[in-house]
């Protein structure tokens, strides 16, 4: 990470994202609230999954999504607020495990969307950085991810983090074991692109105003993210597709103007982006790779797939982080944006 | 509608999109089908509602969601199909009604997602345009949305069909009474709107490559599914975002040059957009809006809320068809893409 201080510009974000290695070794450390609230989870053997969250928290909702289908084989939605929220809707959510995501925990819809779930039968959760919100208040089991205070307003460690503790959620004890590699994954991710090849890959964005962010499976979670700090901080029109979707219509936006980063890492999702980058390499995209071996390179080595994207966002974020400082903006500071964002 | 020919650039796309009020009341005169498959889902009493889709046949999903989770009071999800097809996921699926929705019928990884849906004890059905379809088959219940066949690449009448075949599916008998003003609706809201206006708006994305489109509640559909057109059929980097995302964030982005259409349509989603309006008057942004009153207007009259995606698209298809026209691109044959997307 470059020698930035906290009140250069960037460097509230560049310390958070630096950071993270040791927020993911503290929220290991102590998995225990975690997996308590798995094991009541589990306990209850809901039949339905329903996820709540705005922003970057609905990208690690995303994740828990695939994870919670994957893993626990049940059906997920990801759940809309303003069906609660605008519509008044009160739908029957007996047998439903209701998880909001939120940094601050201040959003006023999701604090709405907890209460009527609770009230309607929902096992309610909060997974926040706050546990004297409002979000925590309004759940009946609460935890905690332990970032501390982000002062930056581009989410970084608190993504991370909601990821983890997303998995070890759902996971229980089995997954505590399977993400101990993950803090010192997280230190060598940062360390294999350094300074200069980080410039290096930020200068092919650098007359860009649009780009898309690809990826499918658990990744896809990344692509969406990727896409937000970029639009955050650099002001770009960043567009997350998974794979998939990008093959039913969007794909005719792409030329040489459009550059597209395309997540693949090892595993399933990785797989199923091969005809993807077979397409992109015959429309002669540029396409920056972030993989075990791509661009922007990850240390996956031990990681299972499903804990991949806590590793794919760190390169990610340095490159949204360089992109803005390159066209002289502060990514500290985005215009427009506060760092609680309230919505009903 | 512009006089063109089937054989003109943007002939095919401009008389499907003219043929819509011919389309919906097709739909209309024989709901049974519709209506008894509809009947079937409520006699069953689900507990959830899953569905799936790709490209714009997922923006009738995301409409199908709203409209299950405030009609119906059910829990409801989106599935992501690679969590079975790629990950091998095998949810318990009782007590799930899973809704596959697809133009052609063909995409294999959506016909293994209704596969496994039915196998693992879903309610299994499929709306489609092709009854003659893999989809069809492999749910244990089809229904057609009689829309004809569809010859441009960017589906239109096909769209505003699932629109409203999804209605009758879930909102029953009443849903046929409320949906009887919707042909004459549509037909007014194309005439709203003359060749000379559509052209004065279309020159204002004349110099634009990027696009921000904007909605709450049922309408984000049409944000969704604009922003897709402009994308399939003039390469615009078009973002759809809900009026509550966008202030999480990607908001930053927002200047000048990225106009935004904002589809503020009466009723509760309308209502939603209004601090996002203020917000986007506060940064002086140019902002084209989609409502009874607005710079493309739609015939609300006596159309509720719900069915207003039904129209709020339809002077949006017109624009997308006019923007590409006027870069000298050619609609209905979309670089890159194909009618029938095959995805695993």
């Amino acid at each position: 990470m470059s020698a930035t201080t906290d009140t250069a510009p960037g460097g509230l974000m560049a310390a958070e994202i630096a950071e993270q290695p040791a927020v993911l070794a503290r929220l290991l450390a102590v998995p225990e609230a975690l997996l308590e609230v798995g094991a009541r989870i589990a306990a209850a053997r809901p039949r339905f999954v329903l996820i709540a969250a705005r922003g970057t928290s609905d990208h690690a909702a995303l994740y828990a999504k695939y994870l919670a289908e994957v893993r626990l084989e049940l059906p997920v939605g990801l759940a809309s607020p303003s069906a609660l929220t605008v519509y008044g809707a009160t739908p029957d959510m007996r047998d439903v495990v209701f998880i909001a995501v939120s940094q601050s925990g201040r959003s006023p819809d999701l604090v709405d969307s907890v209460s009527i779930a609770r009230a309607r039968g929902a096992l309610s959760v909060a997974v926040t950085n706050d546990l004297g919100s409002p979000l925590a208040a309004a759940a009946e089991h609460a935890v905690g991810i332990d970032a501390g205070a982000e002062r930056a307003v581009a989410a970084t460690k608190t993504y991370t983090a909601e990821l983890l503790a997303l998995h070890l959620l759902l996971s229980g004890p089995e997954g505590a074991r399977e993400a101990a590699p993950l803090p010192d994954a997280a230190a060598a991710t940062l360390g294999r692109t350094s300074d200069q090849q980080l410039a290096a890959q930020a200068a092919r964005l650098r007359d860009t105003q649009r780009i898309v962010v690809t990826a499918r499976g658990y990744s896809y979670a990344t692509a969406r993210e990727a896409a937000l700090k970029l639009m955050e901080t650099s002001y770009l029109s960043a567009q997350a597709f998974s794979g998939a979707d990008l093959l039913h219509g969007p794909l005719a936006m792409i030329d040489e103007t459009v550059p597209v980063i395309a997540v693949s890492a090892p595993g399933r999702g990785g797989e199923a982006m091969r005809p993807v980058l077979e397409r992109l390499t015959a429309l002669h995209a540029d396409t920056m790779l972030v993989g075990a071996d791509g661009d922007l390179p990850i240390a996956a080595d031990g990681v299972p797939e499903h804990l991949l994207p806590v590793l794919e966002i760190l390169p990610l974020q340095r490159l949204a982080w360089r992109v803005a400082l390159d066209r002289g903006l502060d990514p500290d500071r985005p215009r427009g944006l506060s760092k609680i964002t309230q919505t009903r």
